[in-house]
């Protein structure tokens, strides 16, 4: 098979033959139909500091999987061949990171970590979910604990905000968006949020049960914490600075819980999957080559790219 | 009955003969056997910007009653009168800031915050535990969650401090302590504690689940978050300072959660006098005379005073 090996940083990608993966006991080999590109792989190939290690190099990367079961180890009973299958990136599987990724013809990957794919839900769409639809998932809904009739927060509409946005829309919140950038504001409201504004400070008379802060600017993690109601949740997801000075004596005094997020499980794709099966959860997407990935992670860094970008391999 | 009058900051408190409480629907009047005194009412005495409002003046203060019940309104079906019972400081009755308190010989309460007392606890041991013993109760208990076998630790050995640990070695964990005054440390063993350190960052290679701060200087709640394991809690009680500059990175990666505890309920009350009932739960205590609560209170200020002190009106 054909995949793109990552050697170091400041080395570039390398479209090369390898062996076809073999499923080892309890694994099984995905033929991969949509390969979703991240901008992580942006920092992986040209920042030494980047905050994932990768302790075996070379590998593949790529960690937004979709596909079609071709092969099943020993002891695998969950998923069979035929299947249409989605990976979620990150914890417990690492590929791409950890193990080798989806920027290939064929992955290798434990059988758990296969969600099937409902037939109404194309290829491209289900890889895009893998990795930011999963952890705004994971952020709103199982670290969240979101309700419907809540009123709800989301801090931040990029890439990560905007699927939570609209995850916590279709949950039946009240749901409202801080984003400093006004450009972004027509998109927000096209996603069902009641109001946006520009600070979350601005929402203080809202009540608001629950906040996200997809961006994490610090000031945001603070401000969700001074504005949120009493007994309330703020759902810290986003790094923008690694330090945030917060009051706590909104956080003692209200009961505040300050929750952190990373990643998300099997259960959040799936619950993804569900969403976007209803035909109302519809990231923008656009598409590349198999062979044009190492472009398209260039055009990724230039900026140049609207929504998700998914090498199609169908 | 007697009762000490508070009428404002900087005014002494004044013990006068006033009209006998009676019981509106729902409540009950509960004779008073013992009455804790707080630091809480020092501040309130003496400095203008106490955090605590009182929206009424003047009002009885005490907040750590103990009693019996002695008239019941209509409608009280939880308790009848001869009945021995403690009164949660704090929300929802707020007695002795926002209604009458429990410097005065009788009080009249409503009749869902009376707590039973277990027979073996006496009056002076069950009015010291309805405010340190309720707080830290419902941060280790309800809050923390806290599970036999886990490792905690318990952050400030001071009056709130010292029962929670006690409370954290009664509930089965595995307790560490970190205090700065080296002259606290032999207390803190003698409540079961494992290990005492100076400064929590110190128990980072122990892998703690749940980190209780009782003492809240903002460094506390940052170590806290940086050495809890991962999908660890920590709870914030202690406002020492109101603004903590805390590792948003190590509580994204580590799935942390930062939990804001404040006051207690019957629930917490109830589980003090449960611990209580066993022997084990033993606050260091010293008793003074109803006639000579406003002495005490200047004993608490000059810190002359060690472990609880409860008026003993039996």
């Amino acid at each position: 098979m054909r995949a793109w090996i990552f050697k170091g940083t400041n080395q570039p990608l390398e479209l090369t033959e390898v062996a076809d993966p073999i499923p080892a006991k309890g694994e099984v080999v995905v033929d991969i139909k949509a390969s979703g590109l991240c901008h992580s792989d942006v920092s992986a190939l040209e920042d030494p500091d980047w905050i994932v290690n990768f302790p075996k190099l070379p590998v593949v990367l790529g960690h937004e999987a979709a596909g079609v079961v071709s092969a099943v180890g020993e002891g695998v009973t969950n998923v069979k061949i035929g299947d249409r299958v989605g990976i979620p990136s990150g914890p417990p599987s690492n590929i791409g990171y950890f193990r080798h990724g989806a920027y290939a013809e064929k992955i290798s990957i434990p059988s758990d970590v296969a969600v099937k794919i409902p037939d109404s839900v194309d290829f491209i769409k289900a890889a895009a979910g893998t990795d930011s639809g999963n952890v705004a998932h994971h952020a709103v809904v199982t670290v969240g604990q979101i309700k419907p009739g809540e009123k709800v927060g989301i801090i931040g509409i990029g890439g990560l905000g905007q699927i939570g946005a609209r995850i916590a829309v279709l949950k039946g919140a009240e749901v409202y968006a801080a984003e400093p950038k006004q450009d972004a504001w027509p998109l927000a409201e096209s996603l069902g949020v009641k109001k946006v504004v520009s600070d979350i400070r601005e929402l203080a008379d809202v009540g608001l049960n629950l906040i996200v802060d997809f961006a994490g600017f610090g000031t945001t993690t603070a401000g969700a914490i001074d504005v949120v109601a009493e007994h309330g949740r703020v759902v810290q997801v986003g790094m923008g600075r690694l330090q945030a000075e917060i009051n706590t004596n909104s956080l003692i005094l209200k009961h505040v819980q300050l929750l952190g997020s990373m990643g998300g499980g099997v259960e959040d794709l799936a619950g993804v999957y569900e969403l976007m099966a209803t035909g109302k959860l519809n990231p923008a997407l656009s598409t590349t080559t198999f062979e044009e990935i190492d472009n398209g992670l260039e055009r990724l860094k230039r900026g140049e790219v609207k929504g998700r970008l998914v090498a199609d391999l169908q």
